[in-house]
């Protein structure tokens, strides 16, 4: 069955969902995205990803920002739609369409909109109980990796290269300490200490993240919003990621260095636990 | 009346040239461009464009080249069909329609390609008759600014900065030197010589600017390429900017400092009127 699509306020069959050739987000990457989980057919997270989508709106200039109550009706409709009981929503917004020029176009330009769900077994992954092997490249990404582009062609080929590699990610490295992976955050665990870097310019500020800070001091667990190297990474007790997708997913491989001894750390996997029984809660 | 489109082997009106809402170039930012300029109808420097697209798109592990034969065909079927006697071609090339995910598509998957015309004034050009000014502002784009990518949206903030500032474009600035402008490669002249940032992998290598340099020995003018910084250009006799579309337009003002009297200079008059003359020469 085709899936069902929202598009500028109308809900069309993937395959006749189109966008003109002259779509900001083709010419100029000019757009801006969310992924919402969804689990039991309810939203995780939802006004913390809407609130980062006005800041990403708000720093690129875009004439106006949406309305959230609309945003989550068409949510909605698409997890009814499309008999969604797992996995995401994602929502792409750009600045709309307009002839080619750097320029922005007139600010009366309609924002182009669009949103399409993906079923993912979220809770209960194979990534999760086995844990996953990262290998690292230079981060060579813009500058502005804390506003959530579309601008993830770097990201793709850095996922693409460590899938021939026979790795699952790649985590990015950059003045010698790791920014993140290529579609979530990187921590580590110390003795008791979680590690993470801290949210600059350079990396995105993961709703997920916040979210799992929050349940690492629920479990009594210290947290220390501090950069690390490979190597500490390496020689880390633990290491996981933190993704709308992957909640927490440990890490037991960097490169050709296993992690203690190759297996998902203990306090990761209570971190998982208690991070899924919290976006339970949350969900709406 | 309705420009003709092409898109994947056919001629469109362009309201009805649509992509799906899954085209890698709207998700991934993953497409490559060129743009050929047009004058007497005929394509500008089009076997150079041609080679940078085979490397942007090796560069990016693309599963196939295109046919430059092809490609030529449909360049001229669009100056036909659009009656262009001076303008512009687009031509986009994305890595195709998949489901999302970081990782790439099979290598069987369709590329996307896309063209369109735009109508300009290239020749008789009112800001290579007065100049432009250009503003300043750090460059904060990705590493491999080589790669002709459509990941533009940092040059087009900064190019709408500029005009909301009064000014005709940005200049960027990487560890204290310039690198290029929003979509043109930067030249001062100071004294006999001229100096442009060697080609590295922070600036596009110019197709234009490779041509400019052969029409400036043409004149026997020395040429170093060599990176300078904002004061060495306020300092200069001369500054202009070389792309496709502007071919050598002067620099008269960077920021609050005029260029000598502020007023285009001599030398890149000449070099202009040189450009034109070879590029009429090269047209096929």
């Amino acid at each position: 069955m085709s899936r069902i699509v929202y598009l500028n306020g109308e809900f069309i069959p993937e395959h006749d969902a189109k966008v003109s050739v002259f779509d900001r987000a083709l010419l100029f990457s000019d757009a801006l995205y969310e992924v919402t989980s969804i689990i039991d057919g309810k939203l995780i997270d939802f006004d913390n990803h809407m609130k980062r989508l006005d800041r990403s709106m708000t720093e690129l200039d875009y004439p106006k920002l949406l309305d959230h109550k609309e945003i989550r009706d068409f949510h909605k409709a698409l997890i009814e739609k499309n008999n969604l009981n797992e996995g995401i929503i994602y929502l792409q917004v750009s600045r709309g369409v307009a002839e080619r020029d750097f320029n922005f176009p007139d600010k009366k330009t309609e924002l182009t909109v669009t949103a399409f769900t993906q079923k993912k077994d979220l809770v209960n992954n194979k990534a999760a109980t086995h844990g996953i092997s990262v290998m690292t490249m230079d981060d060579l990404r813009w500058h502005r990796c804390d506003i959530k582009t579309v601008q993830l062609l770097y990201p793709s080929f850095a996922k693409a290269k460590a899938v021939k590699e026979g790795f699952d990610d790649t985590w990015m490295i950059r003045n010698g300490y790791v920014t993140e992976g290529t579609s979530n955050n990187a921590w580590i665990i110390k003795g008791s200490v979680i590690f993470t870097r801290p949210a600059d310019n350079l990396i995105l500020k993961g709703i997920t993240r916040e979210t799992v800070a929050e349940c690492a001091k629920d479990l009594g667990y210290k947290i220390n919003f501090k950069s690390f190297t490979v190597t500490d990474a390496q020689n880390a007790d633990e290491a996981f990621i933190t993704s709308a997708t992957t909640f927490v997913t440990p890490v037991i491989k960097i490169n050709d260095n296993k992690i203690s001894k190759g297996e998902p750390g203990k306090f990761t996997k209570a971190l998982r636990e208690r991070y899924i029984q919290k976006a339970r809660e949350i969900a709406i």
